[in-house]
């Protein structure tokens, strides 16, 4: 018969064993940090209505979208969490209770050009808090918290959390005069860390149009850096001249204000007045995350206060907050990296049980009672040499053998064997699960990402 | 701005959030006990290459399938998740150890015609264990148990694995002269709980063209039943006469044998003649899974021995067994069955916490507090009556409010209310996160299924 190469397709994470036991101690943390935070798991269809999924349309996402006919159906693959969230919010309005918050961690599907780290299917990590025509501030306040709890568990220390409020720069745009201008401006001003505050200038001048004053009152206002009090204490001085702005003031000062409450260090946070994170979306907090050692990788967790979650589907005001992490590419960095740790078992089963004579029962048996002591436990089936057994075993990682022979089953025992010490004792059952229970514990204690 | 009319595809499962909570302890238990028993999880693309995909070619499967060009590529959604693990076997052959185990539960797709309880997206479970050349008929002994123990802890009792092996049956209808014959007859028999034993005696005799004879001995044959040790010694009655027969019954005899030692009840299993599970794929033990009160949903779980997992992509013999659990469909069966049991928390917090002054601050930290002890908790964070608070409370079923007014701020204390019980006390930090988690475990403590 021909054969088919067999290959999976560009763009798209295909893990080994080990890498996928990482992978899902990962999304553990993430779902099990979601959920204490009172956040209620969501699975959508990956395939909606190309008609509803598209409904907002243009854009680069159109074109990189996964979109084909089945039948009559006009049908696509979601390209994010939040438009099936749009709908599905829209669409159970009425069995559903606000402030509505949900996390959902799922595949999500771009046709991008394939490139080195990037992905066509990739997983998502999202939370949103959706109000029913209004959503208290409080709620933008707990964010960071989310945020810092969760790659906090991950292991990751030198991160930071980088808050701003588009109220703050709209009315900051719009006391200068720039209301009009403010896409292009703040699209300039993003470009500050790369080109310059020389640079930024002179575009704003020359290409944007904006006049040499207006440049300069732009560029001192970026430039206000500082703690979270300093920072805060220098926007002071532009209270009182535009009421958009000092709302935004405001409801900065209410996050800052809360952090210690949420038990938040300060050098996780940073109000950062350069963060904008796009244009028509966000209305009012918006967030970015940093690794410090790593500024190339870009925000890790993103997100902000938007008005209208639904406005395509509904005419109610559906205001909401949220944050997605892009768990496929994140991985792929930490692991590039070398951020994972290679401390927890990896393996398949945390036991190998051997057995050394024909009758496979009493290995059957051991197994048996391992697996209800919670020991994640592999009967080594095959008719191999010792040494072929001890070596799958090596290969797989499994930490221990447990081994039967004549005399284990007549005195009722059972021989383990560690094999990161190499130690091997023989002791009973209860004792053997004590053991590997213990040591299970210890190796298994560490995060996922270990900073070096 | 027009609206566009949110909806969900028919075919595809959406759940409100409690039925989604129960969904997800569902799907918990299927990952950690799967995990007990050694097996790797593993996450494959949904996309594949549709010449990959559909190497086998032909059938049922290549209309229902979701396939689509994208740029020069010609794509498809996957149908099962054993046609990507003979992929990825065949592919990472080198980096694999074997016996290789792995579970994998994903979402596949079949563009079925739409039907009540027929789902176009829905998740399977699978496990799978793949020999290099060869695998020892232990793996096929063990399947049983994970069976019985996957369906024991999800609370399920009424059920019964049904086990053959299909070396018996070709060994036997070689006995009669119908090897040629045997894909027919076996379509036949497999009437014979619709149709009665009269009518499959006709259909052989006059339509399969089977003599007056051979057709007697089938339903002679068919007819075997009993407790496994009455069936088995039933079938001594054949050995000796075709060496595929022997082969077989020897093998029954093993999965038979070790029951007992594996810790499946004998009502839980039946040797049972009459199961052939399709005609190709399949060459040694098959599995199918009954729930007794409800023969009319057909097998819940099943599946058997192969010899080649990855013949369209690798010469290498890769035997295997593999069960898999139809997810989407189970649930809701179970769920239309009322099967689901409504105690455990289906909220998305355990606790609410409610200030009843200004500051959040102290509400916050008693919400870090409980956090910290692993309960999960919402701060309501709206300004509204108190009422239309514990309303919000009630009507998303969280099980316990946090109360902070003055005088607990005073007294450093907190106020838990019990929603079911009604009761309400005041007591420090540490004692109310006791009490909430000792009344968590009693509510938690059941199983995902109760049967009436």
């Amino acid at each position: 018969m021909d054969k088919i190469k067999p290959r999976t397709l560009s763009g798209f994470m295909e893990l080994l064993p080990k890498k996928q036991m990482q992978m899902e101690r990962f999304m553990q943390v993430l779902r099990d940090t979601y959920s204490l935070y009172g956040f209620t798991p969501l699975d959508t269809p990956i395939i909606e209505d190309a008609q509803i999924l598209l409904a907002k349309g243009g854009g680069e996402t159109e074109k990189q979208i996964y979109r084909f006919q089945k039948g009559d159906s006009d049908l696509a693959l979601r390209f994010d969490l939040t438009v099936p969230l749009a709908k599905y919010v829209a669409l159970h309005y009425g069995e559903l209770s606000f402030p509505f918050r949900r996390f959902q961690i799922g595949k999500v599907y771009r046709g991008e050009r394939a490139q080195r780290g990037r992905f066509r299917e990739f997983y998502q990590a999202d939370i949103d808090i959706i109000g029913d025509g209004k959503l208290d501030i409080m709620n933008e306040a707990e964010i960071p918290a989310i945020i810092y709890n969760t790659f906090s568990r991950l292991g990751l220390k030198k991160f930071q959390i980088r808050v701003n409020n588009r109220k703050i720069l709209n009315g900051f745009y719009a006391m200068q005069g720039l209301q009009e201008k403010s896409g292009e401006v703040m699209r300039t001003v993003d470009k500050l860390d790369k080109i310059g505050p020389d640079k930024v200038r002179a575009i704003l001048t020359e290409d944007v149009g904006v006049s040499p004053e207006a440049a300069d009152e732009v560029l001192r206002f970026i430039a206000i850096t500082g703690t979270n009090a300093e920072v805060l204490s220098a926007l002071e001085g532009y209270l009182g001249r535009n009421e958009i702005f000092d709302q935004g003031y405001e409801e900065l000062s209410t996050v800052a204000g809360y952090l210690s409450a949420f038990g938040v260090p300060e050098e996780n946070f940073r109000v950062d007045l350069t963060i904008a994170r796009g244009l028509d979306y966000y209305t009012g907090t918006v967030y970015e995350t940093a690794m410090l050692d790593h500024p190339e990788i870009g925000s890790i967790c993103s997100g902000g206060r938007y008005d209208n979650l639904a406005e395509y589907y509904t005419d109610k005001p559906l205001p909401g907050v949220g944050i997605s992490i892009g768990v496929t590419r994140l991985f792929y960095v930490l692991e590039e990296q070398g951020y994972l740790s290679d401390e927890a078992v990896t393996a398949p089963a945390d036991a190998l049980v051997l057995s050394m004579t024909g009758d496979m029962a009493p290995a059957i048996s051991a197994a048996t009672a391992l697996r209800d002591a919670g020991i994640r436990t592999q009967i080594y089936t095959e008719q191999k040499k010792f040494k072929a057994k001890m070596s799958y075993c090596a290969k797989l990682g499994i930490p221990f053998a447990v081994l039967l022979g004549e005399d284990e089953i007549a005195e009722n025992k059972l021989s383990v064997k560690n094999f990161e010490t190499g130690e091997q004792v023989t002791v009973p059952a209860e004792e053997a699960i004590e053991l590997i229970q213990s040591a299970l514990a210890e190796k298994n204690r560490g995060t996922v990402i270990t900073e070096k």
